[in-house]
């Protein structure tokens, strides 16, 4: 009798994540995936990107998290069309768990999803989940050593927002030595520094958003 | 043949905590395990405690990270028993890794060891290390919805730090919802609010230090 073993939780995730991602192409859908440490300011960027797309582009949005619909619930003022993924403790998302949250949405005309990993700057980098960004919040008052403490998820993501400038003047936070580390780590990542409190970068950010619908739409 | 299977990763872990805790039952020293998000100020507490104790206590640090000798390097400014442990990645220390951090360690005269955990609220909550407290602290620039969000790691802690006060006032953070969650989940845990940057609540942290040091060496 021959024991089947499964080789590879990533390779299997692999394979769910390339599915997604033929999905999201073949319905022309733009699909960020947001990391960050808890309470860096995903779920505000959510709300002020969808206010500020808001009759240009079709906007869903997955919420992740460990357990509660708190997110979903303040997002759900925005738009109608958020799923909630509830992990049951696990760390990360996966391309199964968002496979299913996609088969509850509505897809129609889509644009642009946004899927809100779970707050962990550690874990959920390894798992591929079919979107075409993956997109690392860090926040001034983290400090300015994360690139350093957490190099995986700033090498591995396509843009790093860096949030809650407004805090800059009244922290020890150091610019250049994040950047310096930024460069080091990740010299062709682009870094947008905002905050969702005052409105800087906003702009910026959503430019950077529109710009790859529009590439999304011209394949 | 048959086949030898390791039933549960945890049970492993738990059985090199039982023994990591009768080394530190034995040798009168406390032990605490720091958690909480990247950035919420553990390395700066380890440092505000060393400076507050000196000369009062004997304290060895055990640093987690993934990678680099980071914090390690701020630590070693104040006192030379300080061990890093990269994980290579992991997410959380274990209780293996620990005993290899204090095998490291002067452990001689030693009354204390704070034990920084890798910058992560879901992972390590789950991994005992054969510490007499879990401690948590939460940031308020990290909002005040990290009980609902990050249930676990507020019900298993035996204490709760809640650090950078000094930002309250320019922030949203609601304090009676916060209190009101944590009550919930944890009736039975103190909160001590504190700021590392200005000093607040940092003698009420170090009297709770000092208590579980005297009880454990009544014993």
């Amino acid at each position: 009798m021959k024991i089947e073993v499964v080789e590879n939780v990533l390779k299997y995730n692999k394979d769910q994540a390339d599915k997604n991602r033929n999905l999201f192409k073949n319905n022309n859908i733009l699909v960020l995936n947001l990391l960050s440490s808890p309470g860096a300011g995903k779920t505000s960027l959510i709300i002020e990107t969808i206010k500020r797309l808001k009759g240009m582009k079709d906007i869903g949005v997955i919420e992740g998290d460990i357990s509660s619909t708190y997110d979903a619930e303040k997002i759900k003022k925005f738009t109608d069309n958020v799923v909630q993924i509830n992990t049951g403790g696990t760390c990360h998302l996966n391309a199964t768990m968002v496979e299913q949250a996609v088969s509850k949405m509505r897809t129609y005309h889509l644009d642009l999803i946004l899927i809100e990993n779970v707050g962990n700057l550690i874990c959920p980098v390894g798992f591929d989940l079919g979107e075409d960004y993956k997109i690392v919040i860090s926040s001034v008052n983290e400090g300015d050593d994360k690139p350093v403490k957490y190099p995986p998820v700033f090498i591995k993501s396509n843009l790093i927002l860096l949030n809650k400038m407004d805090l800059i003047k009244i922290s020890d936070f150091n610019q250049s030595f994040f950047d310096k580390k930024i460069g080091e780590l990740n010299p062709r990542s682009e870094v947008i520094k905002l905050s969702c409190k005052t409105g800087i970068g906003l702009e910026k950010w959503v430019k950077w958003v529109l710009d790859r619908c529009k590439n999304k739409n011209d394949l």
